[in-house]
């Protein structure tokens, strides 16, 4: 381990390792727990950006201590109580997809592997699934459609993320019109609390039966304990598929378009607006008199007369707002490419730093925040690109997704530089009103924020944390913490 | 005060009440604040059966020390401040029609009545409106159609409740099927903490930052803090309301309508079932051949397009599961209906106890609940009527809503009676995997199931009220307390 740099060098590696690794080995056998160092190098990492330039650069972003896998939530539960013991950070681990450093072992600890939680059994007449949460979502949406369902969470990621994942980040998925987010999906969870007590949550449709408290466990990134199966609603595979495209000059027409018609009450699954630049990169070599407009995709699924009646409104709404009607083929083009994500690794042997940044906030302030968050990453010295598109729609607002590229300037470092860029969107973002994140999570990179976005909620918050995690064993250093308020990496 | 009994008698009576008021009345003025027995009489009891009972039999329900109106977040941080300095309970107090006993004033103490806070903003573009909690729901909702919009939150209390007590319990409507929950229809809350401090949740449409720590207050029923303001989802007025209205034969064949409605996305905004005996006593004079028959009700409203095909949809599922049409006629009987309610104080002089008890649960126990509630209901001595309507329906489940009355026998009061039919019922939906509450809360009478209903989750329950109101000060006795767990009134 000598000849390589660790960059969040862990403060309180393990000192009795042998001790420790004795201790686990008895709750889960010698087959499923590891202290090699091929293991742990490869569960160091995430597949947030700065954790794959660094290691592009030979830089190891962190280095846990031991990785487990466990079987059963009682096992989780006796390995937690050993952690608490001796004040061992644990981490839950699902496919290392999250773009913010969620998962990454900032203070060492045991990384704990929940591909084994992968039972899935379907509820038909509930129209709801059981799963474990390190189920893969690929593997369960593929293996619901195969008896006729449709859980509908589609993230660009889903063949490299799990249930847990989107759990702890409350994500969002690319049929979200229709199926909505994991806090819209999940009705219930069994989870085992920080000091090791399981808890089941009852599934039910609505009540009212006190505090929702169950809701603290939607996004909270492994901080306050490990959700380990989930139930969630599912839906009957789709009659029909229907395809609309539109082009704009004016995103505030284009804008108006999609909010008149979700304030009717037609949910189109898919909706996408890419802006200029976007559209001339993603459309301008098929579309024809695309170049200097704005492209507007459409997907509707369901009962073939609703879809119908949807594309219908949809349409009438586009037309009155001055849109043109291009036809299927930029969706066609969205479909064949719609799991395909830029590598940071294509761009980092030039030197350049390319993310994306997504956030949300109400429709008054939609235009506001897509412009203002342009001109400040623009502002930033170094930044070449900035663009934005949006892919997630309510009746009160939108999520905008933007994309940023550059190369560093003066003596700023690639961290430096990426720093300025998140810090630019995300304060500008949060003096319009929105939010800091949409769906992607705090993680390292946004715990940041924290204090600001939630205000006076942030303590409620921290206190949360010290109450059910008196060791700060679960995920430490994220969202909470004093030192991460400060932190620039 | 010395000539009639008060049922909940303070143990914590206020000593200094001299003091006190003293100190309260420099917050909110002389004409503001009152010590007198009229309105101490007046804000000791809510629409709980067993309040108005006791008020029928001479009994005083509560006794709370004095009564407040504040005007300002600001005035009830510093109520609240002395009232921890003191140890003096607070419960706030919207217009007492809740039905479970939440806003007595069990302990005594101070009486925050939030009727001055009634301001009404709305937001056009995001179809928000921003209300004071105080606010009535009839007004609120007439000044909503008057601008052209609609919360469609239509509980049958509508005239003599608020918006605070409708977040506080987690309230549905009668046209959820569309607007759905209080917990659906709001985005963001003001919330005065048990200690005084003011917070402000950020409005967003969704977002992904960290735990979802504000949902804690819906349904917190006054013991977490005091909600003063809420961001509300809004939608424009229907185009076109439609009616339909189907008597079955068989239970199981019309929840099967119901249920394969909704699970294609079609969503009546009022869907209502009335077992046998509910049929005949709403509909036994109007609609021939509804003996012995199960009636089925949708209201459907919105884009007349969009109306017209969802009528269309459902009817053919009503048919298939063979239902046959009644025509808009018992629909037009429950509109002209539907804000009236059985007063108990109609039956009370004949000692009659008639109440009625909602929970809810998933689709595949929900016939099974059915019949095992009306079941133990009617296994209690005394009792000779239990019947049973559905009101609220979800892709996954359904709401029932039971009405029992009886006459006590042998040796048993009303109240031992009533909390044996309350016991069978509430017993019989936690045996099945029902909940303990659909909508009404827990309040006085149900807050000896909370850890039932809960199981692990209501340790933290308890954590959670202890670290955000150490002094227990506000709504105490309620939700959490050991001593409330083992109460029968």
């Amino acid at each position: 381990m000598e000849n390589f740099k660790i960059h969040f060098k862990s403060e309180t590696e393990i000192k009795n390792i042998d001790h420790i690794t004795e201790k686990l080995t008895k709750i889960v056998g010698s087959e499923r727990i590891s202290v090699d160092e091929i293991d742990r190098i490869a569960y160091g990492k995430d597949y947030w950006l700065i954790s794959n330039l660094m290691t592009l650069k030979g830089v190891q972003p962190t280095l846990p201590d031991l990785i487990v896998w466990p079987k059963s939530p009682d096992e989780i539960s006796q390995i937690l109580k050993i952690a608490n013991k001796y004040q061992i950070p644990v981490i839950p681990y699902g496919e290392g997809s999250g773009v913010v450093g969620g998962a990454l072992a900032i203070h060492g600890g045991i990384i704990l592997d929940m591909k084994y939680f992968d039972s899935i059994k379907i509820n038909q007449t509930n129209m709801t699934v059981t799963v474990g949460t390190g189920l893969n979502g690929a593997v369960l949406e593929r293996h619901l459609n195969e008896h006729g369902f449709r859980m509908g969470h589609i993230p660009q990621s889903i063949r490299t993320s799990t249930i847990g994942g989107y759990i702890a980040h409350r994500a969002a998925g690319q049929f979200s019109g229709i199926y909505g987010k994991m806090e819209d999906i999940v009705l219930s969870m069994e989870i085992v609390l920080p000091t090791g007590e399981i808890i089941k949550t009852k599934t039910y449709p609505r009540a009212s039966v006190g505090p929702m408290v169950d809701r603290l466990f939607l996004g909270s990134e492994g901080t306050l304990g490990i959700v380990t199966e989930a139930t969630c609603k599912i839906w009957p595979m789709p009659e029909k598929q229907g395809k609309l495209s539109y082009l704009f000059s004016d995103m505030q027409n284009c804008l108006d378009a999609i909010r008149e018609t979700l304030q009717t009450r037609v949910n189109p699954g898919v909706i996408r607006i890419y802006d200029i630049k976007e559209t001339e990169r993603h459309f301008g070599e098929t579309i024809k008199n695309s170049k200097g407009k704005i492209m507007l995709i459409f997907v509707f699924e369901g009962n073939e007369r609703l879809v119908n009646l949807e594309m219908h409104i949809t349409s009438g709404n586009c037309e009155k707002n001055n849109g043109i009607a291009t036809g299927e083929k930029p969706v066609d083009h969205w479909f064949e490419t719609r799991f395909k994500v830029s590598e940071a690794s294509e761009f980092g042997p030039y030197n350049l730093v390319m993310d994306t940044i997504e956030v949300s906030c109400m429709w008054d302030k939609s235009k506001e925040l897509y412009d203002e968050v342009i001109k400040s990453i623009l502002s930033v010295p170094g930044i070449f690109l900035a663009s934005g598109h949006a892919s997630h729609f309510y009746t009160t607002g939108v999520c905008w997704y933007f994309t940023f590229s550059g190369i560093p300037k003066g003596d700023k470092d690639y961290i430096a530089f990426y720093n300025d860029v998140w810090d630019a969107t995300i304060r500008t973002s949060l003096r319009i009103g929105g939010t800091a994140s949409h769906h992607h999570g705090m993680g390292v990179n946004r715990s940041r924020w924290m204090r600001l976005e939630h205000g006076g909620e942030f303590n409620i918050l921290q206190k949360i944390k010290a109450m059910l995690d008196p060791n700060n064993v679960m995920n430490p250093g994220k969202l909470y913490s004093e030192e991460i308020q400060k932190r620039n990496l």
